[in-house]
């Protein structure tokens, strides 16, 4: 079965609340009980990190993993669920925040370039080029004119980066305003947890339908197969997990990925 | 027990092939079968990635952990051993290679100032501005004055860095020649290691004497209580990584990190 096939956005699609409640892998009977499908989760992040390895070896790829979705939608969780046995030195992650003074003088992908991989690296954008056509849209920074002209731009953008050989993938984490709800309330009053808790996530959450519909729109619009976006329900952790990592280990699996030749020279040299 | 004091360069040392066999922690009674230490090692890197958590939220310190060691030490593998289980996004590798042409254009701490840690936030530095004391050192690209310089400018720049709420942990991985020579047979024969191999470490082996030296001297002259230099025996994997990971643990306990208190303004909010 083509596991990324069953999460790829669809063409014409609408974001529902039931949609993140949903579990694909179930219907395709990929899962089994919960302690089960957890450490499936830890099985699959090991093949990942052997990915790594050689993946960071053969120097010919870059992968970017793009996460994005509502506040507790679980980005966080995910790179620690999916990426947290990879070698540290082999993964970068950069979480775009709110931009600062130097980055605000600047185009809104300038920050984001300079962060992505190099050869043979991997990183995860926590957050992206995409909050600037779903807060700024949401909050009417920009007009509908300037939302089509930047998803222009980032198709433009994108399609240069796969075209130098970087491998893109964007996850969409979906939670219904339910499940927001629950977690909110959970970092107010569990004492470990409430560092996380910021009360502009309350003013942002009564923005709920408008970011469905921008995320829908930003998704449709620059979901192309050099760089795909994927759905995640995502009200599940260990289904968004198993989600997540099923599709990567798909993706590097197809690479075929291989050490690189030895050297012909250096395997007849003699250490002394 | 202190695990720090036992690993801790002393004011007088010398560094002597036979100690990177030694096993202090087995002489402490603190180690067991070869797989039992592994789970320890398991364990206590759990430990380290729950202190990060703390930490980050906490965000009132900072850590800066500096790896240094001849070429196969296990900087890598340290790395792996001991930090592999913190969040990705909750720590920062950074690998000093040669400078590059705008890198030798700065001062040699200007590329090195530019990754130190932030508030809440752990670096690891594989290798760093100890290379400035040491290749540099033992090729005579600088002269015994300009080290001497070199020494005192490093002494003030991590005392600023220390006196602003950075925690340094300096570690010096130490292997004997033959188990270097070991290693890098290894990497000559084996498929899977050999893109790891460089013949220009063949090239460095040769100047194994100076090195001892340089690092020898390095360590005195930057040992200091704010900024200490371990010594860990490294010649056996397992115990290195269990050294390393039981000082961390010993200094991230001793912090008494906890998380910030609930703002009562917050707490009292509602989701709707």
């Amino acid at each position: 079965m083509n596991i990324c096939e069953l999460f790829r956005a669809r063409k014409k699609m609408d974001l529902h609340d039931a949609d993140a409640a949903s579990k694909p892998l179930a219907s395709a009977g990929k899962t089994n009980d919960k302690s089960e499908d957890k450490l499936q989760v830890v099985r699959l992040a090991e093949r990942i990190a052997g990915y790594q390895d050689v993946f960071y070896a053969a120097r010919e790829r870059k992968l970017l993993v793009v996460l994005q979705g509502m506040d507790t939608a679980g980005k966080d969780g995910a790179v620690r669920g999916v990426f947290g046995l990879i070698d540290p030195l082999g993964i970068r992650g950069v979480a775009f925040k709110t931009p600062t003074e130097n980055e605000r003088e600047h185009d809104y992908l300038w920050r984001v370039h300079k962060e992505v991989p190099g050869q043979g690296e991997i990183v995860i954008f926590n957050r992206s080029h995409y909050e600037d056509v779903l807060i700024s849209r949401v909050h009417g920074w920009i007009d509908e004119k300037e939302c089509q002209r930047r998803y222009a731009q980032i198709r433009d953008f994108e399609r240069m980066l796969a075209e130098s050989g970087t491998v893109l993938l964007k996850f969409f984490l979906h939670i219904s305003k339910e499940e927001q709800k629950q977690r909110l309330e959970e970092r107010i009053s569990d004492p470990d947890k409430h560092w996380k808790f910021d009360p502009k996530d309350l003013a942002e959450r009564q923005y709920w339908a408008e970011y469905q519909q921008a995320y829908q729109q930003a998704i449709q619009e620059t979901n192309v197969d050099h760089a795909p976006w994927y759905v995640i329900p995502a009200n599940s952790k260990t289904h968004r997990n198993l989600a997540i990592a099923s599709i990567l280990v798909e993706v590097l699996e197809k690479m075929q990925l291989t050490y690189p030749p030895a050297n012909p020279d250096y395997v007849k040299m003699k250490v002394v």
